[in-house]
């Protein structure tokens, strides 16, 4: 039996991939920018084994037996065996490409809290077989893989900050991830995810998708004038370490991604009055000076990044009215409770696909 | 003692009005439609008077001595009297536009229900004026005098369907309200209001729109591209009475405001978690076959648009719901109660400003 194993990390997106031009190659409408956050907190980590005595190809998740039979997932294994093939001309060189695989896969942090963990998930899953396969690509090479399984799995394959490049070739050759400055660029970013509880079903992100190129008037508008020009002031903004303009340019960005949800038809909503609380908390952090910035997902959850400089003005504001719920590293005084949060994360910006001595057996 | 009473109603928007290209003329980024609701639910009463024995103008409003001294009430009063003075050459006239007036001014509906007075306090007052002053100038003429006071106040000055043209002069006087069809085109038109309670400050329509306007990235492509296509097919679907596709206008143009209020720079807020409660039950209503429409202002009340005909269907979805809080007229099954709604209005499309001998005295 060969066998190899990674962690790989969550990414949050400052600059939103909503939009697919191609739904099976998984072709973004538009260039993004996300964060990568630490691995000490959230992180994937899955072994990947192969071996003549393997009957079919299986996954377990979490302890549980999934089907790998989608469409998605047989895409990067295909790709990847290809490659493999590729480098076993030599008799000497293991078949493992001809082989059935076996994957155990297990996430550090509760499915429950809503953390979209299918970035994380497919891109350990391709990194720990590209190790398995010793293949010699590169990681931009490997989130094109990574891409077809989940669009925004191809920027969790490097650490830092990270441009999803959209590419323009219809059979997604240039739509990779590419890295715009490592993690030591900007250590001292850090990241509180507040995990918001909602009593209602969040339209999955890819139909929400669909439906927003389809109905929203507005759409077309963001992806050609407000996005291109975004994406290069986002970017600047990093290399530059300017907090205040990386903060602006990534609330502007949220708001920008849920008015199209909402220009929808039918609407769609993920922000809840919770989220729109956190919202007004942050702008009262940022009363006299830009410290934080709120990001939000296609469900109701804050992620706030701020610089490890300001961590006591940020998490203060916060602790005060979430203060009793569970997750705190630091503490402060807790005054108001307001509720609708169940728990937060306080983790910071991390490094990408990591090997491990760590391996999971079924 | 000369004296005039009229009565003026309410006019909700089906396209709405957001950004002001002039401030202080109230003149407006774009055209909007909107109709008129029956005054038997919602309207202002206003008494006009002018004597020479008055020592200075002053407004009584629901019983309460209001401020007159408002730039836009100062543009009103100037305009109504400078057309008073042109026709008062004969010695015969008495000359009304030289003596104080006194304004009393009544709603018959809770100020505290959140709905904006404004547009039927303006429409009542400048209709009661030029009723005193026995002006000759037709209601879009007098239009643009009310919308000096309030925007939204110059559709209040017909009944039935009303645009408002936004005209292109600086100075305004092509910015006006016109009919598109009288009420007796579509009277079995409905509508139904629900009053949704919310804990929190709205912001100011007046601010909020220069927000919009100066921070949303969207926003010009609404104005540019969306909203006129938008203007030209919501007349003719008012022309053809063909519901559903009024209602879909209707609802994806108050989307669309949403989604630039929340484009904004902070966001802009209006639509909260009962709102959107509210919307998942229309769409419910219209899964068959689009029979409701809902719209929402600076606020989180929706109003429900719907024929008589599907007067059933579309009211007893929301009775089950809100059947517990007060304002039916027509009764159906209380099933699940759901919170946010403290009362609705069962009403009906209307007519203009109307005389009437009932009068006020403070």
């Amino acid at each position: 039996m060969y066998s190899a194993s990674v962690t790989a990390p969550v990414n949050i997106a400052t600059l939103k991939y909503w939009g697919k031009r191609d739904k099976s190659l998984n072709l973004p409408t538009n260039s993004s920018i996300s964060v990568t956050l630490s691995q000490d907190d959230l992180r994937t980590l899955t072994t990947a084994s192969a071996s003549e005595s393997f009957e079919k190809d299986q996954l377990w998740l979490n302890g549980k037996l999934e089907s790998l039979d989608t469409p998605r997932t047989q895409a990067c294994l295909a790709d990847l065996r290809k490659l493999r093939a590729s480098i076993e001309q030599s008799p000497d060189t293991p078949k493992l490409s001809q082989m059935k695989l076996h994957i155990v896969s297990e996430n550090n942090f509760p499915t429950a809290a809503g953390l979209a963990s299918s970035a994380a998930g497919f891109a350990a899953l391709v990194s720990a077989i590209a190790k398995l396969y010793e293949l010699p690509q590169d990681m931009s090479e490997l989130s094109k893989i990574a891409r077809k399984g989940s669009g925004s799995a191809c920027r969790s394959l490097f650490g830092g900050f990270v441009a999803w490049e959209m590419g323009t070739l219809p059979d997604g050759q240039d739509s990779k991830a590419v890295e715009i400055a490592p993690l030591e660029h900007w250590p001292s970013l850090r990241a509180v995810i507040l995990v918001v509880s909602d009593d209602k079903k969040d339209t999955p992100s890819t139909t929400g998708m669909q439906s927003t190129v389809a109905t929203s008037d507005l759409f077309a508008h963001r992806i050609a004038e407000v996005v291109p020009q975004r994406f290069e002031a986002m970017k600047k903004a990093i290399l530059d370490k300017d907090f205040p303009k990386f903060a602006e340019l990534t609330m502007k960005d949220s708001n920008s991604f849920h008015a199209v949800c909402l220009d929808s038809y039918p609407p769609i909503f993920y922000l809840n009055d919770t989220s729109k609380k956190i919202i007004k908390m942050v702008e009262t952090i940022n009363q006299q000076e830009v410290v934080a910035a709120y990001t939000f997902d296609a469900g109701p959850n804050a992620v706030i990044y701020y610089d490890e400089a300001n961590q006591d003005k940020v998490l203060s504001l916060l602790y005060k009215h979430f203060g009793h719920v569970p997750g705190w590293k630091t503490h402060y005084t807790a005054e108001t409770p307001v509720a609708g949060v169940s728990r937060i994360i306080q983790t910071s910006i991390g490094p990408g696909p990591q090997e491990t001595s760590e391996s999971l057996t079924k």
